[in-house]
């Protein structure tokens, strides 16, 4: 025996490399403009004296500066550390029952990760053949859904309508809908948050806003959810958020322009880059996020989609290009490929064409 | 039945009032100087455009910055945001055994709420009368053991071979020792890592080197606990230092002459308030913290010290003067005095006396 036999033990999720130097770095769906031009003036203006003292625990001007942005009250807005801590806060509150939660086999591969670590029961639901949801399938008995829309790695979006029958099949759990990826052009499901008391939705600063490297995630629910998350908060921890998170965060809140700019850039470079692979013969779904998950068959004699794109992602690497390859069932076909500049795409594009 | 049946329901911590506006502000434990200037620069040298990346999640330029200053190796070193965010994850990694863990009746009052959370079994050991530990109460089965020393809110240290005994007669469960306020003149059981693999040590910039705003903290440990807290991480929230946090910590790590400064200044102000208010009958342990945990009799007929403790707290608080009342059994009798600077704590001496 040793303090050994008491640990928790887990397989813990892999975050995409983060190389230093001169890369294209189209691995983890980060936005390839800078933050809004406020950002920088809002930190530059950072009193650093004030950091001696504790930031506000509750968060107050960013949460209001989201429910003004929204059109929602501050009782329905939970902030965290980016989306993975206020999704990681949603599974420890929400997910307490013995039945199993429900998630799709192929979705955010930190879903299992989360329900592991925190002991939940789950049950992956396998998707259609073309990446799309059948929400019959999530008309039975669980512990709780959550519901990444769009969906990562494939970007394919559902329509409300589809996710509201969920949700109103499912009065007794608690449905997350995983919005990180909203912003690029999908409908959301925000409205429902009034109708539906089972429904939290979970957006980022990090992709649309470009501030992965602040960490800012936030969920919309009705007031008794989102009380029920700040409870649990503080019993983890009462400052999640520190000083410059918070004043960064109001700061993007308040240049819509600016966001409508970059998201608006990337859309454009999404929907050329969709042109120019369907052109080298890449097939992947609609995707309505910042990044495109394309399979190609293979281009030398018996290659495999799988050996291409394990070909494909390691020849890139050597050049300094990185894009993301999941060596999983179903998946192992397809390169999830984020959104750079034109010029950043350009470079890929050009390259892949030389490597089919 | 509803959603609400598969809830987390927890009685969260309450952390001290943030009040804003011109207060003397003594309930918090901060620092009453500013971050170092090498902080300051630091953070306003950053690029804002790097925001726009992820941060990197092995946090290694500030893992290498405190390991080199305690003369560790980086894989002794986990890092988190703040001491709470570390102290919740190693009770989430290392307490889960069906044995209850110990921890002293008296002491930080986030144990009991992390372990009630995490639903870890837990059970309270009192302190003597005069609110020092009894290493023989921790020879007992148990599922883990965690001690602050110096205590909080009581500010008493216990001497390293007093923890020592108790390390070692525990080698089947961890042992966290909560060091949050060791550098204000306390004997550390760092060196204690290398001889015990059963104990981790929790560090905070909170409080002796002024960034509560930036939530950093770090524990030490062997590499083998290291590695099961990374792997613990990793499973909750893969980027939980921001770039900033990562930048200041840093900065804060790399001047060590000021360090030295601000804990001087902190310590020589404690002392000269201990001779103060023993003058005006105020009876306190020996504190090695940045704080003093006060009583007093009564002063008014029939007046008993917890009636006494709070009147002063509410009086204090409409002079717009901070400190923190505990009124909790055993220590409602005392108040929680922060050390401020030299001209805030006259402030409060002043008034002190009139209240008296």
């Amino acid at each position: 025996m040793s303090y050994e036999a008491n640990v928790r033990k887990v397989i813990p999720y892999t975050p995409g490399e983060q190389p230093e130097g001169k890369v294209i770095k189209l691995n983890t769906n980060e936005c390839p403009y800078p933050p809004s031009p406020k950002v920088e003036k809002a930190l530059k203006a950072m009193d650093t004296d004030t950091l001696r003292k504790y930031p506000d625990p509750l968060c107050g001007g960013l949460v209001s500066a989201i429910a003004l942005y929204y059109g929602l009250e501050k009782e329905n807005v939970f902030v965290g550390v980016g989306s993975d801590d206020v999704l990681s806060m949603c599974f420890l509150t929400f997910f307490n029952a013995a039945k199993p939660i429900l998630f799709p086999d192929i979705t955010y591969s930190f879903y299992d990760v989360w329900a592991e670590v925190y002991r939940i029961p789950f049950r992956t639901v396998p998707l259609r053949e073309d990446f799309t949801l059948d929400p019959e399938d999530y008309m039975t008995e669980n512990g709780g859904i959550v519901i990444a829309n769009p969906n990562a790695p494939t970007g394919i979006l559902e329509s409300p309508y589809v996710i509201e029958d969920i949700i109103k099949a499912n009065p007794d759990s608690m449905v997350i809908v995983d919005e990180a990826y909203i912003d690029f052009g999908g409908a959301t499901v925000l409205p429902l948050i009034k109708k539906y008391e089972n429904l939290v939705v979970v957006r980022t600063m990090s992709k649309s806003r470009a501030m992965a490297g602040m960490r800012v995630g936030y969920v919309f629910g009705n007031p008794k959810a989102i009380k029920y998350l700040n409870d649990v908060k503080y019993s983890v921890n009462s400052y999640t958020m520190n000083t410059p998170s918070l004043i960064a965060g109001i700061a993007a809140m308040e240049d819509d322009a600016y966001f409508e700019e970059i998201t608006g850039k990337v859309i454009a470079t999404r929907e050329w880059v969709k042109k120019e692979l369907k052109s080298l013969g890449f097939f992947f779904g609609d995707s309505k996020t910042n990044f495109i998950f394309a399979g190609h068959e293979g281009t030398r004699p018996g290659e495999s989609r799988a050996a291409f794109a394990e070909r494909i992602f390691l020849s890139l690497k050597e050049r300094n290009i990185y894009v993301r390859y999941f060596k999983k069932p179903r998946i192992d076909g397809y390169l999830r490929i984020s959104m750079g500049t034109d010029e950043e795409m350009r470079v890929l594009l050009d390259i892949l064409k030389e490597l089919i």
